[in-house]
């Protein structure tokens, strides 16, 4: 057994002046001969371990670099320097592991996020990433606390798949036939049935369809998990993999739908205040800097906490899409043909009305519902109106579409009547429809990116920033 | 807004006397033409609705079959039945869903496990299968409540990967190539640069590799996320797809990985004690009643609830690998040649041995450790002696091997050697040596089968039937 340490992040806080403790952690910063900032990861803040080099040998002293792992003994002291509570006199420093100052990519400045993504196997050990990665499990944790509090069951819904939820068709494909010589049929096309499934498969884009089949069982259930698009977009909001929170609930309407996003939204977020307001701080004044490099026509005008306390406070803008129109249609912008793309009823509106809407208009989050049916999926409820579908879209300052939901069409003739309209495959759906045969109900949902949410949370301005590994076209590493 | 509700379980449990109240849900049975008995998955028990049959329309009371979905109000009456607090004397039902009894694969009666796997979309519908759903929510959410309350951060690692953590080899190939007709290189191979990655890209087969990763900065995390193996097991405990829990931590040897899995283990076996009563004496009779039909010989002689709380209250048995061997060595049944493979120092044990010692010998869980590195992955601590790695499986009563782990070589001439020894490429996974050459600490893991500890907590002896939509060889259906 390890000797026991005692967390950074509870010697700055808990432990009291006096007490004798060891921490283990990594060097930041070694300042003057005398001055060890360390940090274990635990919180943003470094315990200050402070040293008399003149008793130690001057060998180990050398070995003190930055990126370096030291176990550091000594006496919890009250701290002569600003900014913390108590600091380490130190007793005893053993290293760990060495750390070569010259060859080490991190040093203690700053570096920029793209040579950080470059190397995202060492960006956790920066103050930005560690401050975001925090945030991002306490995101994650806020999420099945909410949903475990209210009765939902968390569902494991498949990864591999046969079926394509969205009818999105860009999927990726899962297989363990041999890529150059594929075994093909009788008239020379390739033969699924050797495939490992016995089938064609891809990687999930959505698990809404198997929830609901959870949701006709347990009332309620959510899913967080792993989805997929193989869209090829380069850009600052796309992954390819991307995790997704599905909650499906039966004996719920597109308001009872609405008000749970929008309390579940207001949840994790107090939650993270609560939790990490170190690392909020540290993200605020992080983006406060940042944006005082962009030109003044792109800056958010509100920073990062001040964002966060107005979408608890304040409750969410609710408009109709037919409004949403009516209000891009008459805005100045769109007068001044300032949109790139055109307003009409009936269009699939673009980042630039989204922001428009949301950030100029409302300035707060806003709810759009009932879309035009055709530019929404086949399994939304469909309207007495014949032209719209009971859909809400969540649209977040700075991020867009945050959430996507609607009521389901529970009635098997009308959801029948429109998956023949658009040919999709009865046959192979007849699970699904299957919950329209036996005992349906009004059922409702939605699916929120997670990535996006941190994102919100963090102010971080590209997605793959906020996600360990990001999976983006041609970018596969580690 | 839907009218608002109760949730059965809260119904029979909170819910006062006299209290007028709505449940919804999905008749289980209607019994007499006058009590429903209702559930809305909530809890194991259905709520009994007593109806005057001579008050309500005929045609209405035809509509209450197995299946169908209603609403039902009225005030809740002390029962006069066994086995329930109250009853709901009905003051009005409405139906949501019909459920055409003819054609409702469902019956108020027994169906067969295998039957039921045919109809997974439905299954959720059945005591069996809400009480282990019920329990594997229980358990997940133990698991991340475990984590969180000692700081451990959780990490989302890659789902799509282009390194084989294991050097297991059975990989699905992720692509977005077409299958027929893939590109090809000037020499006729398959031109992977034009695949969406730009290289060959699997699914993960483990997150422990950058898990290691996330470790070296934030001391202690964990993964919680599906994983894959394309092997050719049609067995009741393989799957294609599970989910597998990984902890990581920095400053950690082999005996605080032993001690840190088995509090995990006991802790959430009793969260689903504490927060899952109902459904684990429901599986325990189950279980009991399947025992029954077994052979003497192949019962486990340990009720599932006896056996809970004997994990709970009694420490693992730990030996070394070498140890183990020599107890096959001296057992009986090696000597009455009753082992179909042999056993010698240096065997990769089977799955006979392993039960040998869990359920034979010990007859409790049991950590071997210390296991010949020949038969371990190539990052597992070099021990002294040359011949053995700081492994250690934990092998689980009718399970076999439900963790595996081991304290890391931290020390990279002795990784590098290893590595170069099984001929890995050191150049692919330079970013892994670099958590060895930049501040190394000991540190150790292990990985948890999630599905397994689903079955040893509801004594479900197919792993198919503890995941919602099970993957294996020529099926993968919903």
């Amino acid at each position: 057994m390890l000797q026991k340490r005692i967390k950074i992040k509870d010697a700055l806080v808990l432990a009291p002046v006096g007490s004798f403790i060891t921490v283990m952690g990594w060097v930041r910063n070694f300042r003057s001969n005398r001055f060890i900032d360390i940090n274990d990861g635990s919180c943003n803040a470094n315990l200050q371990a402070v040293l008399e080099f003149e008793k130690e040998d001057p060998a180990l002293l050398r070995r003190i670099t930055t990126g370096a792992s030291v176990k550091v003994s000594g006496e919890l002291v009250a701290s002569q320097g600003k900014g913390q509570r108590v600091e380490l006199k130190v007793d005893h420093v053993d290293i760990f592991g060495d750390s070569d100052a010259s060859a080490y990519p991190l040093q203690p400045k700053r570096h920029s996020l793209e040579f950080l993504r470059e190397i995202a196997h060492l960006r956790f050990r920066t103050n930005t990433f560690g401050a975001v990665f925090r945030v991002r499990h306490a995101l994650a944790f806020a999420v099945h606390q909410f949903y475990n509090e209210r009765g939902f069951l968390y569902l494991h819904t498949p990864i591999i798949t046969a079926s394509d939820a969205e009818g999105a068709g860009e999927l990726f494909r899962v297989t363990t036939l041999d890529a150059a010589n594929p075994p093909l049929t009788e008239d020379g096309r390739v033969d699924f049935k050797q495939d490992f499934f016995g089938k064609p498969t891809n990687l999930t884009v959505s698990g809404q369809l198997e929830g609901e089949l959870g949701a006709m069982a347990f009332s309620e259930i959510y899913t967080f998990g792993p989805t997929f698009r193989a869209e090829n977009s380069n850009t600052a909001r796309h992954l390819a993999e991307f995790w997704m929170i599905e909650p499906e609930m039966a004996f719920c309407d597109l308001e009872d739908n609405m008000n749970l996003a929008e309390e579940f939204i207001r949840y994790i977020i107090s939650y993270v205040m609560k939790h990490n307001e170190e690392d909020l701080q540290f993200l605020d004044k992080r983006l406060e800097e940042e944006e005082k490099t962009k030109p003044e026509a792109e800056r958010s005008g509100m920073g990062l906490l001040e964002k966060l306390n107005f979408v608890v406070d304040n409750p969410f803008e609710r408009i109709t899409y037919t409004q949403a129109i009516d209000i891009l249609l008459q805005s100045p912008a769109y007068k001044k043909k300032k949109f790139k793309f055109d307003v009409s009823w009936g269009i699939d509106m673009q980042s630039e009305h989204e922001r428009y809407l949301v950030e100029k208009h409302f300035k707060r989050p806003v709810i759009v519902t009932n879309y035009p049916k055709e530019i929404k999926a086949f399994y939304m409820r469909q309207n007495d109106d014949g032209k719209t579908v009971a859909a809400m879209d969540i649209l977040a300052p700075g991020i867009g579409e945050i959430v996507g939901g609607s009521q389901r069409e529970e009635r098997l003739d009308k959801l029948v009547e429109r998956m023949e309209e658009l040919h999709l495959p009865l046959e192979e759906l007849s699970w699904y429809l299957d919950t329209r045969r036996f005992g349906t109900v009004p059922h409702a949902g939605f699916g929120l990116g997670f990535e996006r949410m941190v994102q919100f949370v963090t102010g971080m301005g590209n997605i793959r920033d906020v996600i360990a590994f990001p999976r983006t076209p041609n970018n596969c590493e580690f």
